[in-house]
């Protein structure tokens, strides 16, 4: 299977835009000509995981209705209209010995994505891949089986007839013995891209011989420093919090100037609390705050909560603050609210984190949001790629050199 | 020490340009001054070498002189004419909410290096990893024991004194338990270079948690179609095998186009002889030039020979010459001689390696050549960095996010 699909690359590499655009306009055709067989499928997944008792949560991750299969097809048309990556000169060096030299963006090859639960992955990401010009490999989750079958059924399907190889898109049995198999696959398999939980992201890791970019856990920083307009502030933290706690770009600990403690803190997590968001503080906080704050330990400040919990600390400076965050952060989103310039900049440069933000909520983190146009998922690498992750960042390069004879003295 | 390394990275992200070169002209300078210091060192370790009986080539590699420290120096203050790509933005997306997402170039963190026998590596490596703001660890091997130290001490404690912080140098013990630990601080370090030999690279690959940028083997290949300058591509095959057949970038095998072959391979074939080069052939070249050529094998189609050995094959296409490369070659530089335009460019299109030449000699694919002005490696990685990798390639980006309070809806 993965050799096929190195072999499918080779082809879908020199297939021109036009034709990948044709090719996606196909699976997106069929994906909704398909939509009863889809249906029909999912409901075999749906009727197990009541009979297994899954949670609620995960069921609802797990279903499919017209709805979300029109948007699997909407997904699909909307990268048919962002720019191909592929073929893209982005540097040109001119030698005095006459050789030019460029580099141009190409595919990256084959990609292999690992995922749980919800099936539409299997769709954003076949798209995302074929557009760039990579072969793709699909592992979906046991509790999907029927569902990513037939999902990739529809799509594979829909490739003949058009001129990407429908070997470009595989799709690898939902058994843990395939992964480990998979991921030793490293002459054929050029990059893995986890998108699942903690622990599924540790095992890829861990056993992976080919590059992983992970799409690991945001643990991340909102900090009000005293120059901030508090407002201001109150809003945006409120937002970071709020507004969807569960995903990986949400704020899980607030940070405090001591010199706003006072005027910010008690107003902030009232609101905090009428939300229903359980508050953890350092002393200071709650010295400050004395009704229902609960004390912090330091299991809280690596603790990515994904739950309407906040940890809150008052700091003493900015220096303080940007160690915190270097420290315990997961490197994801972090975010300064300040009217002081300087010292936006300052923390700009000083955290080592994939997004930074000044006076914005970090719920901002999203390829769609960065008008990316769509992403395969947010790295925590630092490497290749960081951040929201889309279709340049499925690509590599290659340095391609003229010359009219030249050897080397 | 990887976590104090980790603490210096942050500090020198932030070192500007001019500190920086200020930092490195010291260290050149140091260099120059501890000549006698360095060199007797250095004849601890070749003394060593020669009572352990090490094969002469390496003891050439392991031997300093005044020259070689002088073009140490001097390769220090090559690195402080290169631009920084430190904080260079590269992309600014402006967005209908008023966002302002910037891609900025940042250092990477703490790179760690392990390099077998040339001391020179220490230099060159730490030149390039504080130039572009990344604390460096280097590990080297134990037959460089004495020299590596000394170096490293030269470097470090010039430091002192400048912005850059000592710490940002660091060495390790060189045993390889000290390796195995190292490639588990994935916490700390965030990028290993193994630069050596294929058992120090598949050893690195198979026990590293940390991302590696391999400098692996090169099966470079020339094919000569039936559209070559044949004149050319006789000089081009030649400077790509005898020029110095011990590096990376020699050429390993020849393609020739089957309507070229007659009148191309009795000339090409008996130079390469009288320069000593061994010449393994396919049955077709062995038919047209019937003295000295032995039979190729499969095995020497996958063999770096990194020696005066060049296997031969006579192919009935294009089609073959690209399946030939695309399933034997390592990946990294392989040319076509040709003057059918459009065949150079299906060529550069359909081959999936670092470096494409067309009409030129693979022997060009190094920093130097390329005009970045130093190299740290060359990649045989297809992610994040591929072929030369020098400055640039020591950097990641962070997306820095300017708003005026913006929160998501």
């Amino acid at each position: 299977m993965a050799q096929a699909a190195k072999k499918a690359s080779y082809t879908l590499a020199q297939v021109s835009t036009q034709e990948k655009n044709q090719a996606l306009t196909t699976m997106a055709a069929a994906l909704r000509a398909k939509t009863d067989y889809l249906l029909a499928q999912n409901q075999k997944d749906l009727k197990a995981a009541v009979k297994q008792k899954y949670p609620k949560a995960l069921v609802d991750r797990l279903t499919l209705n017209e709805k979300r299969i029109q948007e699997m097809a909407q997904g699909i048309e909307d990268i048919i209209k962002l720019p191909d990556p592929v073929g893209q000169i982005f540097q040109t060096i001119e030698r005095p010995n006459g050789l030019k030299i460029q580099k141009v963006r190409v595919p990256i090859g084959v990609v292999g994505i690992i995922y749980e639960s919800r099936p539409n992955v299997a769709s954003d990401c076949a798209g995302l891949c074929l557009k760039s010009g990579n072969a793709v490999i699909l592992k979906g989750g046991k509790e999907a089986l029927y569902s990513n079958e037939a999902i990739f059924k529809v799509l594979r399907d829909s490739l003949s007839g058009t001129k990407v190889p429908a070997e470009a898109i595989q799709m690898v049995p939902s058994t843990r013995e395939a992964v480990n198999v998979l991921l030793k696959l490293d002459k054929y398999i050029d990059l893995i891209v986890p998108r699942g939980g903690e622990s599924l992201i540790n095992f890829v890791v861990e056993h992976s011989r080919i590059p992983v970019v992970k799409h690991d856990k945001g643990i991340c920083h909102t900090y009000v420093s005293e120059y901030a307009d508090l407002n201001m502030a109150h809003k945006i933290c409120f937002n970071a919090k709020v507004q969807r706690p569960g995903v990986c770009n949400a704020m899980e600990t607030m940070l405090v100037h001591k010199d706003a403690a006072i005027r910010f803190l008690p107003g902030m997590i009232a609101d905090f609390q009428k939300a229903g968001v359980e508050i953890r503080g350092c002393p200071m906080t709650r010295r400050i705050v004395k009704k229902g704050v609960k004390p912090v330990t330091q299991k809280d400040w690596e603790t990515e909560y994904l739950d309407l919990i906040l940890s809150v600390k008052v700091v003493d400076s900015f220096k303080e603050a940007v160690d915190h965050i270097n420290t315990y952060g997961s490197h994801h989103s972090d975010a300064i609210v300040t009217d002081d310039q300087k010292e936006g900049e300052e923390f700009l440069k000083a955290i080592d984190s994939a997004c930074l933000y000044v006076n914005a909520s970090t719920r901002f983190t999203d390829g769609y949001q960065f008008g990316l146009g769509g992403e395969i998922g947010i790295s925590t690498n630092k490497l290749h790629a960081r951040g929201p992750m889309a279709l340049e960042e499925l690509t590599t390069y290659k340095f391609v050199v003229h010359g009219q004879g030249q050897v080397r003295e």
